[in-house]
């Protein structure tokens, strides 16, 4: 990959903006400085050459749903660029919106660079909150209340899970090459079995919402009633139409996983169980909530056979495709009885899933340089003398 | 406000100390330049100077209740001056007295710079638990045991809010042009009806207790039987007579509103009450709690007609007083069915209100800067080397 | 003590390694070397120096026990040292291994330059677990999944407390004035009566399995059943023979205490009963692990006499003895009824066992110097300029 400044300086990052909410609100252009510059960080810190854009500067989270990996991940890019990490941990039952979050957005910003919020649980709500947020810190920051616009990134909502899906480009960049050579490659994103429930749909919607975009052949394979939400699907089949790839949805795991370069088996909840779930949680309605996990996990067992195995990863191409996971995996005999993989094929591909996990920290530092730093060229040169 | 070096250098700064525990401990010269300080730390944040007067050191935080804004405002501030964040919390219930209290001072302090303490639940704990941290890290650096007095400062307790009180100054400050100009100005301090119970009076016993010094009109306002503690109310009478202003006692919130150039409508609990819960908390007495939380909230309930409505607004100087709240404010039919003010007042001084908020990180940054650094003018000129 | 540069520089400090687990497995110029690095520190601190080593990078802190001073001991010294901590705070009650443990280390890690560990529930759990922890950033150091091999600290397992028998050593090699000074002086590691239950071995552990090296006269005292694990006792007699110092085992407090230069009183559980409550735990058997609890602390019951009091000292030489504690210690009428030492004992060397503490901050920054920093002379010496 082209990691170079003076390649960055060929793209057009006018209108990058002060939030990275969901990758298909970004132009390619902007998705590829963001790819570009996670590296240039990414190269700099294998050499222990330092990244502090900032001197000082708060980086709140706000996660709304437990998190190990992202928490660490968005840390670590903060700490990089100079900032502070602050989390404000909320109940994860609480759902505020309105005055409550103008206010606290403002409130928690008056020295605060950046702000990263995962907000998972309630299908309808995390992006929205986001924007909530958004609006917020954008108005305070008119009205002279913020001497700074904090930037905003989205560490995984209901529609999408960008910091996942752009570290697992920078992944497949970095596999085949360029982003060119995934031109015609075939990725597999596919449903996979977990005895666990409520499995939110944002990384397969990130997947499906990103990869469409380069010309790739993306194939959507679940479970009948496992549908991801429709404006997701509505957006990949639309982008295929620009990038000149394509986007089918099949029932069947052999036949995605026929041919593909790349397989990412994953579990994830129907999109009506989630929506019904968000009107029961919302209730509070423990009986309610009880007797849709136990139907859930009834109809998930009928789908034991998702389960990505050296059988199945025989059908790929070559019988050599590349397995994604966005970790921790469900994996057979190992973390669950039976899960999403089988021990085998995790184990063949677990320093690849580790590498894939490795880019998570760096795209976010690319992400708060670009939403908040103005002039990043510069910023860039600077760092270096 | 005049916020240059050269004015800060003509005010005695001796004996600032290295607690900032109460107002009233503090001569006017320290306090004006506490704002002051807080002003050029503000002014260069603003242009996107650095404010780093420590290279590195611990800035321990205490919080024995809840707290959003004022974690935030200290962990800025920390951050700010290049300190970094350890929180220690405690349960709530706990309230640790004597050796164990000197111990773990000194075991949190080897290299800290600043303690920062939120301990207002007990009517008689919260100053005294200070007293008792101040002397003991005191002590432990009279012995020897440590490098550095860390700085202390009261982040909220039973008798005085003094991070509150000197924001809501520099508003004022900033808001009438300087600190003479509040001569003659008249702020109603009042209570206003909550829903809720057990609301602590360390807000309005700081408003008085400051404000009380500049030679205003200070007017306290509660239904009978919310009175204040004692030793706030008669060092308020003793220190109008010094500044020329005066102190009155009220029982109607228009008496109060009448003619008034700001308005503090805010809720707290009867001293009484306090009192009696802080006995009823140490003898973990449930049912005797939960009976006085209902006696409380009947009596509020006679007030509702303490609310800040436009009409009463029309009370004041020309019907435009100056609206202030520490936040967050119980708002009519937005945070609570009715509560301390309407949503139309509210919003008409929303800004003013995040404003007033903002000042907060810039005054406990000044407050740290004070208390700790040896000779804070020429650190001041370091700064802009 | 000798704490220059130069003298560090005639120490071999090659194979130091990247993990500081159990102080056995160091040579005892690596253990002077981290003294002397300590000391060093200290003294740099002590004059307002900084030690910033890092520019960036984190500090992850795992605790599976409850901790104050070590958290805060740990805070400090990432934080001199210019790193930024994360804590990742498991569940106690939850041992993973295997799989878990090899993803999770390698997910905290990719800007992660320490880790230090807590863990001292489980007997035969915590050492292994860090084992486990040490061989996963190895190995993902080695696969190129991360940049730089994390540093891993021991902040206390079922076996070993290294930071505080070293924080120990440096007050020792302080109090007598050099390591060569502690030959023939007479220890007395004694059991003490405490009214808790299920108390860690890894202080005596530590304790004796650290100064058995340094020809002192080591003093191990118990109630009988009250036996340390038998590996450590094993190192210990294994390694007087190299020092020149002597180790015994007495079931007397007094005999211990006779003619000591220094005495360390402080309360463990018997070694078969961790084994025990290990099982229980394991187990989830409450009404199992209730009854061990009675039937253990009935039997501490007969030993209320192990208590440091000023009869007790007066069997030490010239009645003088040093005495020693981790803090907190139990004291007989101020925090309990009766504990490990009279009140006036330890009011009498309160200034000592803080002054004890005070070490471990410097003492875990040494580790985390040593363990992470390729060349640690060139370091300090950059540090001068």
């Amino acid at each position: 990959m082209n990691n170079s400044i003076d390649y960055l300086k060929n793209l057009d990052l006018s209108g990058y903006g002060n939030d990275f909410l969901l990758t298909w609100e970004k132009s390619k252009d902007q998705l590829e400085a963001t790819l570009i510059l996670a590296e240039i960080l990414r190269e700099r810190h294998k050499q222990g050459k330092p990244n502090l854009v900032f001197d000082s500067g708060l980086a709140v989270s706000i996660f709304r749903d437990n998190s190990t990996r992202t928490r660490f991940s968005f840390a670590s890019a903060a700490n990089a660029l100079g900032l502070a990490v602050s989390d404000m941990d909320e109940e994860k039952s609480q759902v505020s919106h309105g005055e409550t979050v103008r206010e606290t957005a403002n409130m928690i910003s008056f020295m605060t660079r950046v702000i990263g919020i995962r907000d998972d649980m309630y299908l309808g709500e995390g992006h929205s909150y986001m924007k909530e947020v958004s609006e917020a810190v954008q108005t305070g920051y008119e009205e002279g209340v913020l001497h700074n616009r904090p930037g905003l990134i989205n560490l995984q909502c209901d529609i999408d899970h960008p910091t996942q899906s752009m570290s697992d480009l920078a992944m497949l960049t970095n596999y085949f090459g360029s982003l060119d050579a995934l031109k015609g490659k075939k990725i597999a994103m596919s449903w996979a079995y977990s005895p666990s429930y409520g499995k939110p749909l944002s990384v397969p919607q990130g997947i499906i919402g990103l990869l469409t975009r380069y010309g790739m052949d993306v194939t959507l394979a679940h479970p009948e009633g496992y549908a991801l939400i429709p404006e997701v699907l509505a957006q990949s089949h639309k982008q295929v139409q620009d990038s000149g790839g394509s986007f089918n949805i099949v029932n069947s795991m052999d036949d995605a996983f026929k041919d593909a370069d790349i397989v990412y088996p994953k579990s994830w909840a129907p999109f009506h169980v989630m929506e019904e779930r968000t009107t029961l949680l919302k209730q509070a309605d423990k009986p309610g909530l009880a007797k849709l996990e136990q139907e859930c996990l009834a109809n998930n067992a009928r789908f034991t056979d998702w389960e990505c195995t050296e059988d199945k990863m025989k059908l790929t191409r070559n019988g050599e495709a590349l397995y994604m996971h966005c970790l921790p995996a469900d994996i057979t005999g190992v973390s669950c009885e039976q899960g999403e993989v089988s021990a085998t094929v995790f184990e063949k591909y677990r320093r690849e899933t580790y590498l894939e996990a490795s880019y998570k920290p760096f795209i976010i530092a690319a992400m708060m340089f670009l939403t908040v730093v103005n002039d990043p060229i510069s910023a860039l040169n600077k760092l270096d003398n």
